[in-house]
């Protein structure tokens, strides 16, 4: 008893904040050594931007610099900047300062999800350089552009703000430069941030991204003047509630109101796809009353509609209003400008869904050209336009690529074929906690197989083709090689010049091969 | 320019509390469904529980009762029960109810590190099935045993007490029961819970464990009455330190005194095994003036000091104070309860350290008896007595045991041969996020590799001399064979009784044999 009081007195209940949770456990966000940390920093920093042009429909400009300050301390500078819609300027501290703050915990598809990363960069910069984060924004039309040095005051998880300059805007630039100092070792993250940046610019062909670094210089000049639709900001799918959810919507919605609101009115107001039929139909089946008022309805009523609403099979299926999927058109330009392929073929499936969340797949696949010759295809995966370079063994995408028999499709390896895949969803269903690879969820699996062989089918009929045209010339290289003979023995027969002959035979074989083409309406130009 | 003005209307910053990050990322935790959650529940109580008997000296009790309360709605109960120090009523709103509120924040192995575990616990089981938590507790000697029924707020992050019951505790018990209902699929997570109980009873040979569920009963009677000593609460070691750490210890240590502390004196006072002579050396080297005054120091000094501190080499090595290992006998009386191998050997090496984190290595190898013929060795990896069940491919410890030619010590595949890993630290190097993965940190490879090698030399002894007494032993049976016929042989020549010679025969013969086993001193009874 002596020893355990001895020891119960050294305990010390304290509370610990968000921010130096973080700080301490740096690895749940990827910030486990000096060359993840500087990849890491780059992606947050560039998705940020992304999101903050695509998402209000603006065409991406982003600069990308990294500069080695001191190779021995391994000490880097990161900058990058945006044209985007930039950010408030009341906002800016807490955006960069304070560990689950922003402006991104809605239903949408987006990049980040919780602009945790870029709290997560701020931190690791200050942990290892002790500087500050540097930020420049002006929001559009704004006269005054923002410049702010902060730092997270780990313990109260708060922003520090050291320096805010208020500098005319008379130019009207709008946009957001981010600048970090932090312990990075550029030599051993830059193979992966290049191929990241090359897959980003191939999943977002309508952006100009560009790299200046040391040693390499990229320069991905946009390939379209077109930004997929921005997605809409939608509501939760009765599939997808639990009681807790139930219970914050009913506490938003009954409060303030006079008269305590239905049941109906309730669920057709706060769901995805819920119209007064639908929610009456499924009241009736669930066994409620549809004029009850919600603020009646006990725990364990709640736990009952929650599961009810979850078994359902009568909802509708969610719409993909919240997603922003690439299109077919560029998907096919962006795997172009990447990849140099001789041919592609690309597709955009429906939307579809699982357990209340839409999703869309779509699927590219090149063949030729740049993309290098391999015993098995080439895999490139993205998630909601995001790369992912990790894990791709326990990926449902590779499992989906490894039992199509290739054969079928005229496939041979090894062959230059590489397969995109890319998922869009409000809630994308990774694996485990990396985020890198996508779960064998059936629904997804079934679309990405049927994306994949849609596209298969158009790779056959190329290939086909190919191999006739291919055969059409070996003929006429084959029968080329008798024309002088036949022409002389003509012209010895006849009396007549054999040139005249030569020209006319090589005329015949010509139309011929040009008609077999006609037939097959497969002309080269016509593709 | 319209559209961008409409879509940022829609935007809105807000702050997130951090139960609602962790609600909204369960996996994170390891919730992901109603299997994995159970299974997580489960390990969180009984580790928390370990962590509350054994930290004290408290020979632990622990009872796991599963209860399946409805088989078609997945809905489970779940109760651990333990006899250790309890937690004072006026902590246990908090420790279960508040996200980042706890007491293992400090340097010490223990399970447990953050104590997200059993909030993620709560909040699970309250989005799946509304309930709350129910805990009953008592402190040593305390006169009341506190009931509590609580939930998390999930907006605000702060418990909400449901019930709150004093039970005179006349017979002065200790401990503590927490009660979860969730929904959870028993028939799917049992395998994984009775592999984590054994294994759990493996590691903790002075536990009494028991598992109360609809189809499986374990009950694992401690096999040992002492527990491992205590670890203290440890500094940080000087070549773990960063700006940040630095900054926390100076606002500490400079708080509230009338004379600005001198760096010397900070140094000597806040980290492990730094006296005023190592001190004063590292300060000398590093360019600094002892008696400086901490206040003074820039951010850029400060950001020079953690560096040098971390480059510095002449820092003692950390002490192992902050540990609990097991110790060979404790490991090898685990392995005998669990395994019942013919022979175990086990070593606990002494203390070492990685970047200024101490850690020991204990290792059993464990042969024959109940241990399953493979082709492999079977591996058991534990970290601070936690076992691991997930991801051995990747782990540093798979790898050691595979780069090891087992031929060397006489072990040849298919073989009953199981190999156990303990490592011991303030801070598992754990790769990646799952934390079910050692990375192989060279110093933590290097221990590891040593503690097989020495336990694989015993091993080997134990198979040459297996090997011995098997020859002898056929050739006793061999030479047995002949006793008849030389016995009759002889009592024809000298014409006394056949009998009387094949005693002596059978007597010369076995003290033959005894005599070349005490030659080498390897008598069974001896080992």
């Amino acid at each position: 008893m002596v020893l355990i009081d001895e020891l119960l007195s050294k305990e010390r209940f304290e509370g610990l904040s968000p921010a130096e949770f973080f700080y301490r456990n740096r690895e749940i966000a990827g910030f486990s050594n000096p060359v993840r940390a500087l990849y890491q920093t780059i992606r947050e920093l560039v998705e940020n931007s992304l999101d903050a042009t695509e998402l209000y429909g603006i065409l991406p400009e982003i600069k990308v610099t990294v500069d080695v300050i001191s190779p021995e301390k391994n000490i880097v500078k990161v900058r990058v900047e945006d044209n985007g819609v930039g950010i408030p300027s009341s906002e800016v501290p807490n955006v960069f300062g304070r560990v689950f703050y922003g402006s991104k915990y809605v239903i949408r598809q987006s990049r980040g999800l919780f602009g945790l990363g870029v709290k997560m960069a701020v931190l690791y910069a200050q942990m290892t350089t002790g500087s500050p984060v540097r930020v420049v924004t002006a929001t559009p039309r704004s006269r005054r552009i923002h410049e702010f040095e902060l730092m997270i005051d780990i313990t109260k998880n708060r922003p520090r703000i050291l320096k805010h300059n208020l500098i005319d805007n008379s130019k009207r630039w709008h946009g957001t430069i981010v600048e970090l100092t932090l312990e990075g070792n550029w030599s051993g993250a830059r193979r992966k941030v290049v191929e990241y940046i090359k897959r980003t610019a191939l999943i977002a062909p309508y952006a100009t991204i560009t790299l200046k670094s040391p040693d390499v210089e990229l320069h991905f000049k946009r390939l379209a003047y077109k930004v997929p639709e921005p997605p809409e900001i939608g509501r939760p799918h009765p599939r997808g509630v639990d009681i807790e959810l139930l219970k914050s919507l009913i506490a938003k919605y009954s409060s303030g109101r006079e008269d305590p609101p239905t049941l109906v009115d309730f669920l057709v107001e706060n769901f995805e796809g819920v119209g007064r039929i639908t929610a009456e139909s499924f009241l009736k089946w669930a066994g409620y009353d549809p004029e009850m008022p919600i603020g009646s309805l006990t725990i364990e009523a709640l736990d009952d509609l929650a599961r009810k609403m979850r078994e359902y099979d009568g909802w509708r299926r969610p719409r993909a209003h919240s997603l922003s999927p690439l299109g077919s058109e560029l998907l096919s330009k962006g795997v172009q400008g990447i990849l140099r392929p001789e041919f592609v073929a690309s597709i955009t499936r429906k939307p579809s869904s699982y357990g209340g969340h839409p999703f869309v797949v779509e699927v590219a696949l090149a063949w030729g050209g740049e993309v290098p010759v391999s015993d098995h295809p080439l895999l490139l995966r993205f998630a909601n336009k995001i790369p992912l370079l990790y894990d791709e063994g326990a990926d449902v995408s590779r499992k989906v690529v490894d039992k199509i028999d290739w054969n079928t499709y005229k496939v041979k390896f090894p062959a230059p074929l590489a397969v995109i895949v890319h998922i869009c969803s409000t809630k994308i269903p990774f694996k485990g906690v990396g985020k890198e690879a996508i779960a064998d969820v059936p629904e997804v699996e079934r679309e990405i197989e049927g994306a994949i062989r849609e596209c298969a089918r158009k790779l056959r009929r190329y290939l086909t083709q190919k191999e006739k045209e291919l055969s059409l010339k070996l003929k006429y290289v084959t029968i080329s090689k008798y024309v002088d003979e036949v022409a002389r023995a003509l012209s010895i027969i006849t009396g007549d010049r054999q040139e005249v002959y030569r020209r006319r035979l090589e005329e015949m074989i010509r139309s011929y091969i040009l008609m077999k083409e006609v037939r097959r309406g497969v002309r080269k130009s016509k593709r």
